[in-house]
């Protein structure tokens, strides 16, 4: 067991859904000795310290990383780059640099050339989120049971890894070490697909006729609503995780493009059994997911979307 | 308040989830004073006894329909026409006719040749259903709460279409009146579409290599799980869907493919702007999705994918 706190001073960059669930998860289990945070929009900063999971709040990112000896970065990963640029003088030696973000080959791309000698760069991602965004979104309980993926890079630091693992560990996450493209490869799979196809299908339904729209929204029960609920995700967020995985995303869109192509000809031309033979295979894969309790995961008080 | 029984005899033709939901509806409310059940294959029927959902099992479709004054069919569309064929002649006068398929349009095509005059045809579609098939997997309360479709055709008898809808209000389900072509329309965006989105990429996964695969199992609960659940329900069920949606299901796909290009092309030119205001703009769909109570439904007890 990790001797609290796991750190004297947190540094949180963005306190949205993300940020600020870290945030009360320090605070309800005192996890940590003090926790700074800077968001861009003084509202969020106003919300942050009225709701109270914030010490203290600082009008600049440079501002709340001096003197921070774990610093995670929770705002869209697009941000990253002007980011580090700003931070960068500001980081003490011995520091740890983490962030939130869904796509993690950029992050070394973007922050390695700019960081200075002796702070630790340990990129993270936690799988976990739901579909409501901002400060009051937040809850300490969002990362139990949740996998949180670590990618250090090559070469990084045992003992900084080490720390931040326990850290996330301390806030009920199970920790998974893995390389950045690993990473953004499954990621683009299990994660990155998903939603774009929500975000299609879901605007797909935006551009119809309004009487027929209406009757998509009140039957929407029937297997589209899991997909508004995936497509309700943050914008700027999922822009920014498409622009900086593009590789990987674009790879595994094709061969789904292939494989609808596929199912497409097979409606056209009347062939059951090719239909048939392919909706039996995807069974084995819903087994390995609840074989893997993937699918059984501790619910979030906020979510208002599951079954009661 | 209509009087107890609804029927004397309700005979249905298939005792899967759907069929097996709507005996134990029947039995744990004294709906109707008898149910017959028939099944193709003699486990199912043995289950059935077993179980004690039906008061009686056949070994004939025909057996099963003679002397009833309700007959639901809730076997795959596809077998509609053979079915038809086979219990027109033990049809009687005044008897009600329904179905419970995802698809409308069809069930007049096949049914409404060959049932004799004076049987009501009023086919229906409950928006119900779990992952799970067969008989074990039913239960009484599959319906509170849900919408069932009634597709009467033109010049049916409004005295059979108000008993079989007060007979599923009975049941809990909320009874919409709806034309068939206009049901299979907006059944292909808010089921088909998503259903057929959801078995293709879960077989995309199937196809991938293993070691990456085991990692996107691990790590589902990021988007891809909610498609494993959608792409576990039955293959030959959603094979007849398809088969007999064809038009209305082949002109969404069309679509959608048409949407996910165009995003698609959004990434690879890395226009950050297209996507956000697409993203953006599917939001208003999911608060439509909530405002319409469709995000909050009974929770099935068979159900293991739900958050506890």
């Amino acid at each position: 067991m990790t001797e609290l706190p796991h750190f004297q001073r947190l540094a949180l960059i963005g306190l949205g859904l993300i940020g600020s669930s870290i945030a009360r998860a320090c605070k309800s289990a005192s996890l940590v000795g003090e926790v700074v945070g800077y968001a861009r929009s003084a509202e969020t900063r106003v919300a942050a310290e009225r709701l109270g999971f914030v010490d203290r709040t600082t009008e600049t990112a440079a501002e709340a990383v001096a003197g921070a000896d774990c610093i995670i970065l929770c705002s869209p990963v697009g941000t990253y780059k002007a980011l580090g640029a700003e931070i960068a003088p500001a980081l003490e030696a011995g520091a740890v640099l983490s962030d939130v973000g869904s796509v993690k080959g950029c992050v070394l791309r973007d922050l390695q050339p700019v960081i200075p000698e002796g702070v630790h760069l340990v990129p993270g991602h936690p799988l976990a989120g739901t579909e409501h965004s901002g400060p009051e979104a937040g809850f300490a309980e969002l990362f139990s049971g949740r996998y949180v993926i670590l990618t250090p890079p090559e070469g990084a630091d045992l003992d900084a890894v080490d720390r931040l693992g326990g850290f996330w560990q301390a806030m009920g996450a199970m920790v998974e070490i893995m390389a950045a493209d690993r990473h953004d490869k499954v990621l683009a799979i299990t994660s990155h697909l998903p939603h774009l196809i929500a975000f299609t299908i879901v605007g797909t339904a935006v551009d119809l006729a309004e009487d027929i729209k209406g009757d998509v929204i009140r039957f929407a029960a029937s297997g589209f609503r899991d997909f508004t609920r995936i497509a309700a995700s943050d914008p700027v967020m999922w822009r920014d995780v498409f622009l900086n995985n593009k590789d990987a995303t674009l790879e595994i869109i094709q061969r789904f493009n292939e494989d609808l192509t596929a199912l497409q000809r097979a409606i056209r031309r009347g062939q059951g059994d090719v239909l048939e033979h392919r909706f039996a295979e995807t069974r084995a894969i819903r087994r390995g997911v609840i074989e893997a309790k993937q699918d059984d995961m501790p619910a979030p008080p906020a979510e208002t979307d599951e079954q009661p």
